[in-house]
């Protein structure tokens, strides 16, 4: 089991890794300022869950390292083909959206999903810094579906 | 705006189709008999969330075709990786358990996305057909949950 749970730390480490190279690109595709500052806040977050996922493998005994994800590579992938094509900008935001959202969702399942594993082992103090992680992912879908509802789709219907 | 929303309606026809193929893999590798039935009954859920989505296509006059949904291509590679690897039957099941909850944390993040557009479009016919899917996808997660927080984990740790 908790081999199950260090597998699933790197697959984590690594998302999160892809994370970080994939935000500054879509900051700069995004028109909206209100989508750039959620989107640059993010990217301040996700450094700083990195950091905790290092304390995390050190509580767990553990050389912090990622394992390739492939299916945030897959995610971004198809961010990436997205921001290739041409669109009305507010219509390239909502779809950057979408992307964000898939991100944050992969995030939510992957941090649950340790959180229990963590959980059953006894490691509350693991427990605890996964948690702190999963509350800050699931405000960031509900900030990204506020803006998404509020602004950018409102301005690419048009 | 439209047709974001057709891309996106092709993206998770194409995950659809994918789940559907991984699932019977799934039931196979699972060794307790709740996770089993859970992949069942969202295998027969599945089949009619396809339907559900041709009746979209038609509503929006599209014909219903997917788009490769390389994300899904991706979490289902991860997902076969795990299934090829020797682990204690409970252990395999947390991690089958861990891959479906990624599957539909994907759902949930591609159903909450077209609806917000069919919304944000008018289409009340479409967002009352994406609704019903996104509830049962938001199920199937909460009940992955119980079983992974019940009984899987808890014979892992043994």
């Amino acid at each position: 089991m908790k081999d199950l749970l260090i597998h699933e730390l790197k697959d984590i480490y690594n998302a999160e890794q892809q994370i970080t190279k994939a935000l500054p690109k879509m900051m700069e595709a995004c028109s909206s300022d209100r989508l750039r500052m959620a989107f640059e806040d993010h990217f301040k977050v996700t450094e700083k869950q990195i950091q905790r996922l290092d304390k995390v493998f050190e509580m767990v005994g553990e050389k912090a390292t990622g394992e390739k994800c492939k299916a945030m590579e897959g995610i971004i992938k198809e961010c990436e083909s997205m921001m290739s094509e041409r669109a009305d900008k507010s219509v390239m935001d909502a779809a950057l959206i979408a992307c964000a959202q898939r991100v944050e969702h992969y995030e939510i399942a992957a941090y649950g999903t340790v959180r229990t594993y963590a959980n059953q082992l006894g490691m509350q103090d693991v427990v605890k810094q996964l948690e702190m992680t999963l509350k800050e992912e699931k405000q960031t879908d509900a900030l990204l579906t506020e803006i998404a509802e509020q602004a950018v789709n409102i301005k690419a219907e048009r």
